[in-house]
């Protein structure tokens, strides 16, 4: 089925954003009338450009307060209709948007607005033009889709349909099963967006906050499957209102929006099984744990420093790259000196997943439209492919010394013992819990569509934390069976340049007071302090007892809990941008201590200044 | 009255909350429970920082989810209390806030409430604490405080209050009349807060968007009166949850805090008449129009050509310094090469406001915390006051030539013809209608209130305006004659660097038609293009005739109308940061063109790139 996008839904000129929906591959676009008039191309020039960009125009929006009013009213609202056919005319657009009327000269009379929406087609009809009438959320008499369905069928002209709008129809509830009695001729056209529930007025919601499929709340999956159950085979058209995304590079914004709708398609094609019309990309490979993160770094010495306080030994060499392999347990840390990322101090540059497939992985990332890196690795490495998460961090697919499989660890000459077989542990390491990425703020939800359509991730619950510089927006992706946890942050641009990019690498402890204690004594890696006042507010919120109190006191440990178990962590401080978190589950602990945030924003703000 | 404000309006740490409120003036503060427990700071640090400080710790707060639950949890919650009180023991503080119940444990029973209130009261009277007990609007079974004051009555313990707020309050519409029969010693706490009419749930709404009184739409003037009818005499104290705030520099948003409080009291006192007991700041002294405009130049050429272009003529140079004056009808133009903030190209750097008693002006501005500017001028110059507004720009107070004062215009040596008695006019422009100066974001609603304070201008509706690269807010201020127009816009924050930080100056023409042909024709100032789609679309929305749509189209002249009148508009390209508007404003409209904005920002994006 053909992809669409509407211009509003990217950012900078018509101009621009025709460029950047052909570069993402749609192939057509919704032409949204403020771009039109804004723009210093004329309708001539516009269809011109999406041909030569191979771009069909799709449809032209929105067209508004028509029906259902006065004979005086409709007069003149027939004269703008010209105007607007003759627009379309040069440009070339053969479907005419037209909203349900929120003016208060409109009368609530179905009959009525039949009547006038069918003077409308017969004259849209002269000029090879359909209209599509939708129903607003906030219409002001007709506001549902089934009851701009039943206009629609009164006015039966062939030139009148409806537009459906998934936003429209799932902000107001509006049960969508009765889409499928609708017969497929008379959709003109289908919207889909997608936004997060957030408790406001559907008008100011709509206008500010909507998003692309994936990235919200809303069951669009669940849509889509309805109106293709009809036989639609119109276009899939993308309609996002969205503050961030006027703000940010239309090239980027299409690219995110297209890897919405492949993924959307996907998901819609599941619920329909064998009637599907759609194809599928190839099928995630969701990864089964973490092989290892790699910290760019400027000298080894003190992230070496750090890992040898945390229990890590160093096992390893590359045979042809300045970076060394750290071990402890499961987990496993790369340093390397070689890499330019490394400018500002140590940075998190990329991640190892372990995947059973991983160049079924990479074909994933690529369906999906994830760059795929050129391999940085010598002609005698290991093959080992990579492709760039929206932050910019490397993303390798691995498969760790097994059989059947070529492994990175090959690549790295043993440095006193063995890699992949683990050194004696010296410590209480077992594996990589999870690593956290801070994102730049304009592509947050870009973000967590990524893990979630190219790792088959789950998202959790998108969350707000207080940092003394404003607030953060953090949101978990995992696996179902937790092996990989991946936790997102948006640093708020702040007014005097503390933008908060930290990374960290949260290692899983099986004795998190041992560690703390290694970590103390040690003198290698500094743990950061948390402020006593912190101990007297567990106290009252939580009746630990005074010698667990005491014990979490002296060691800088805090505490959280769900329904499931219990959760202990630390912090080492900040070197560059990185720094690693010490955690132990206890029991079915699924959160990530979100509660103690805020005290370890404010400590590592106070560390860093 | 001993003025406060709650730390959680502010940004940053503990220690840089307190200095901040210390110098902005208040003499007390509310502790926020989060700060103190995120901060580095003992609880006995933060009551000795406040002493110096001379800060009175007027409230802890807030205690959560405590009345009318069952007997078990009752011990859990007073086991709370008592380590909260622990805790206030040692910062010093004496009353607590306590939040009506959000908890599904509690109970509907507000006989329970009161018990289990009364039963807090009466251990907080062991530490010399007062509880203030406050209906938050989204309480699960209190939520009015009209019902929380029968809860209070009904407990009946001399340690237990009230806390008003003016959010919580007006926000769910309550009647605030009935404030007026509730004892003023069981009214123990007053927090205020304003916000803008958002229509969303007020929790939310709460959270977020909360900003200082009289930079939103509460009447809170109206509250403030209220309490202080009941004989209320404890602190008046700020209470703001606010995104953009918790970003911005503290000592500034104390200030703007401050500027607030004595602007509300001032208000309330008016409300009040003889029964005031609030001291009000000198009286506003409301300008009666422009004196002149100031630009900042590189060097004179390029705007003086654009200024003779327009019609104006050079009259004066300054005795003492390196400033032209050029002047049309009442309209007048500084251009200065002596000033650094030209180092981007021409900028705004001052307004000439003509006011009635420029002395009254500064010390009205001094009042309300506006840094007053040491005298820029020569011994020899005639004395001449000025402010900094929250841009940066100077704002001058001036009696142009009038003879019961010295004029600014005497340190111009005339240049061909007089100052202040105008050339023969060589074009058609009378005066400055407005003036638009782009506020940096984190500041715009502070830059309301600062007009709207200081110089005694009515804020108008906010708009939001698409730019190509972002939204943008934009709000105009007024006298209520017009005389004195302008229209604050803000920048968003773009992913792109394109920060609109665009200032203008618009020129009342008495013949639009012809300045803009004198523009097109003279070569000296490039008109701004417009598109042509513009004019077909104003054609499908306005029945103009097609004689005056062609003069429009031809002399790129933007149409506007409202119920009072018609508007006609154009712009020159802009230099540096500067371009002008020409207007002219038919009947008695009184916008400024705003459903044009896009046009002119989409516009002057594709000159300036």
């Amino acid at each position: 089925m053909r992809r669409s996008i509407a211009t509003v839904s990217l950012s900078g000129t018509l101009a621009d954003k025709l460029t950047a929906v052909a570069a993402a591959g749609f192939q057509g676009v919704e032409i949204f009338h403020n771009d039109l008039v804004v723009s210093s191309m004329s309708p001539e020039e516009v269809r011109a450009r999406a041909a030569d960009l191979g771009l069909a125009v799709e449809l032209y929006q929105p067209f508004r307060d028509f029906e259902a009013v006065p004979p005086r009213l409709l007069a003149e609202n027939l004269r703008r209709a010209e105007h607007t056919f003759a627009v379309m005319e040069r440009l070339g657009a053969t479907r005419l948007l037209v909203c349900s009327s929120v003016s208060p000269a409109a009368v609530d009379d179905d009959a009525l607005a039949a009547e006038q929406l069918r003077a409308l087609a017969d004259r849209a009809a002269r000029h090879g033009i359909t209209i599509a009438y939708e129903a607003l959320a906030w219409g002001r008499h007709v506001s549902d889709y089934r009851h701009a369905w039943r206009i629609v069928r009164a006015a039966d002209h062939p030139n009148l349909g409806l537009c459906l709008d998934s936003f429209h129809i799932l902000a107001r509830d509006a049960d969508p099963y009765a889409i499928e009695t609708i017969p497929a001729e008379k959709i003109v056209f289908l919207q889909l967006a997608d936004a997060p529930a957030l408790p406001m007025d559907v008008l100011y919601w709509s206008r500010h906050y909507r998003c692309f499929p994936g990235q919200g709340d809303l069951d669009v999956t669940g849509l889509l499957a309805h109106v293709l159950r009809t036989g639609y085979e119109g276009p899939l058209s993308l309609e996002v209102f969205n503050d961030i995304f006027r703000q940010a590079a239309a090239m980027r914004t299409a690219q995110d929006a297209m890897r919405s709708l492949i993924f959307l398609e996907e998901a819609a094609g599941r619920r329909l099984g064998g009637a599907s019309r759609l194809t599928p990309p190839p099928p995630p490979v969701v990864p089964t744990g973490f092989a290892f993160a790699e910290l760019a770094v400027p000298e080894t010495g003190p992230l070496g420093d750090q890992l040898t306080a945390l229990g890590f030994a160093r096992t390893g060499t590359h045979s042809g790259k300045p970076v060394e392999l750290w071990e402890q347990g499961e987990a496993r840390i790369l340093l390397n000196t070689g890499s330019a990322e490394s400018e500002d101090g140590p940075a998190l540059a990329a991640i190892g997943l372990e995947s059973p497939d991983p160049a079924g992985s990479v074909r994933r990332a690529e369906a999906l439209l994830s760059p795929v890196l050129p391999r940085r690795r010598g002609p005698r490495d290991a093959p080992l492919d990579s492709v760039a998460a929206p932050d910019g961090t490397e993303l390798f697919f691995c498969r760790t010394a097994r059989p059947d499989h070529s492994s990175w660890t090959d690549d790295f000459r043993t440095g006193g013992c063995a890699p992949s077989s683990p050194p004696e542990p010296s410590g209480e390491i077992t594996h990589i819990d999870h690593v956290a990425l801070t994102q730049p703020w304009h592509h947050f939800d870009e973000a967590s569509l990524f893990y979630r359509s190219v790792l088959g991730l789950r998202p959790h619950e998108s969350l707000e934390l207080p940092d003394p510089y404003g607030l953060l927006r953090s949101r978990a992706v995992s696996t179902d069976d937790g092996r990989v946890r991946m936790a997102l942050n948006v640093a708020h641009v702040g007014s005097h340049d503390r933008d908060v990019a930290w990374q960290h690498v949260a290692l899983a402890s099986r004795d998190i007071v041992a560690t703390a204690r290694r970590l103390r004594t040690s003198g290698g890696a500094a743990p950061l302090p948390v402020p006593g006042n912190y101990y007297d507010d567990l106290k009252a919120r939580h009746d630990l007892g005074p010698e667990r109190l005491r014990l979490l006191r002296e060691l800088g440990l805090l505490y959280d809990r769900d329904e499931h178990g219990e959760f202990l962590h630390c912090y080492t401080v900040t070197t560059g941008r990185v720094f690693f978190e010490i955690v132990q589950r206890i029991g079915g602990y699924r959160g990530y201590g979100a509660p103690n945030a805020p005290i370890r924003l404010a400590a590592q703000h106070a560390h860093s200044s």
